[in-house]
């Protein structure tokens, strides 16, 4: 196999057999050693950061394509901390999706003037560009249509995906009595059909969950929900 | 009359017969003495600048009267730089929406990734909040819907108005050979009948101008306007 990409959190290789190998690292996004799941900076290593992640995410995913959600998940290798993924395009040079419940994170930072913190919005999705020296700017629907970046039918599709996606998470998360305020996904092109489906992961490391109003860091989440 | 606001360009004042009285001032936005329509301070002052900013307000507010498109316009005074509008109502504590025609300013910043310097944009909208304390950050459809700012409905008027207002500047530049690039507008709802409709000005200090290549300052605009 071959080494092709070295990711904030995770490296990347290419097999023979034209699929993908994620290998999970302890390294976390965040800022000043303190975990934020949408800061553009390895922010600090956690020991078993990568395998909590990686377990959440085989729990997920082998739980949406049993739901007949797409996603590239093929299977997982929680010894070696990897994960075999089918090949996908992403959209431009990649977009993050994030689909929130409360108002928390850059939502606030961005809309504080209209929102409380803490406030509950309506499965609220909205898309970001993955442009670390831009700071990840938000872009519209028109925005993504126009820059040929993601076609308006795409958009829809997107943005259902997201909503019914998030909805599942955060229904697991509620059987365990954590509530889920905020989530991000990446989604790409399969390869060989061209459907839309979910990649990258599904962590700790991704979303904001909470307990009791207490929020609850990556380590902990995967524990209250695999083992809890 | 009453004086009610101080704004960065204009003193508005509250008429004993309900409608608002705008006064131009000479100061216009910008960063450290240099002119930018998209910035949040008070960047200098230029001699003539208000009369200037008036004159062609007048000039297009009529001309979109006369389409029958609403304005909040009733009448100006040029020797004492004021204007006369109808009462409105913000949408939320305001909103400025951007036509785009080619990639420059804050286009460019958020989505260099993907836009070069100039390149042509299809007379793409979009939506800021007004927040000088959180940069006026861009706002999607969605939320404007879901923060209660802007129905989907009122979204859809609102952008439809702003690409013909537009475009109606558009074609009178281009009668003197002058190239609209982007334009900033501000929109109300009508008090009396909640119609939606054009509040503010249009002048040099809202857009950005061309020709043959070169950016045309607010002043030396209204010159070629109005009697080039």
């Amino acid at each position: 196999m071959k080494h092709i990409y070295t990711g904030k959190t995770k490296n990347v290789y290419e097999l023979e057999d034209g699929n993908y190998l994620l290998e999970f690292k302890d390294d976390v996004t965040g800022v000043d050693g303190v975990f934020d799941p949408g800061a553009n900076t390895v922010g600090l290593t956690i020991e078993g950061a990568g395998l909590a992640g990686l377990k959440l995410t085989k729990y997920f995913f082998e739980l949406l394509n049993e739901k007949g959600i797409p996603t590239h998940f093929i299977e997982a290798d929680i010894d070696k901390k990897t994960m075999k993924v089918k090949p996908a395009e992403t959209f431009g040079k990649g977009l993050e999706v994030i689909c929130r419940f409360r108002a928390v994170g850059s939502f606030l930072r961005r809309y504080g003037l209209y929102a409380q913190e803490g406030q509950p919005l309506d499965a609220f999705v909205e898309v970001t560009i993955k442009d670390d020296e831009r700071e990840d700017p938000p872009i519209s629907e028109d925005a993504l249509d126009m820059l040929g970046i993601l076609s308006k039918a795409e958009y829809k599709v997107l943005k259902e995906l997201t909503q019914k996606i998030a909805g599942i998470v955060k229904e697991e998360l509620a059987k365990k009595g954590i509530e889920l305020y905020d989530i991000k996904f990446e989604f790409g092109r399969d390869k060989e059909t061209n459907e839309i489906m979910l990649i990258d992961e599904i962590s700790g490391g991704n979303m904001r969950a909470y307990k009791n109003g207490e929020y609850i860091e990556p380590l902990e989440l995967e524990k209250l929900i695999l083992e809890g």
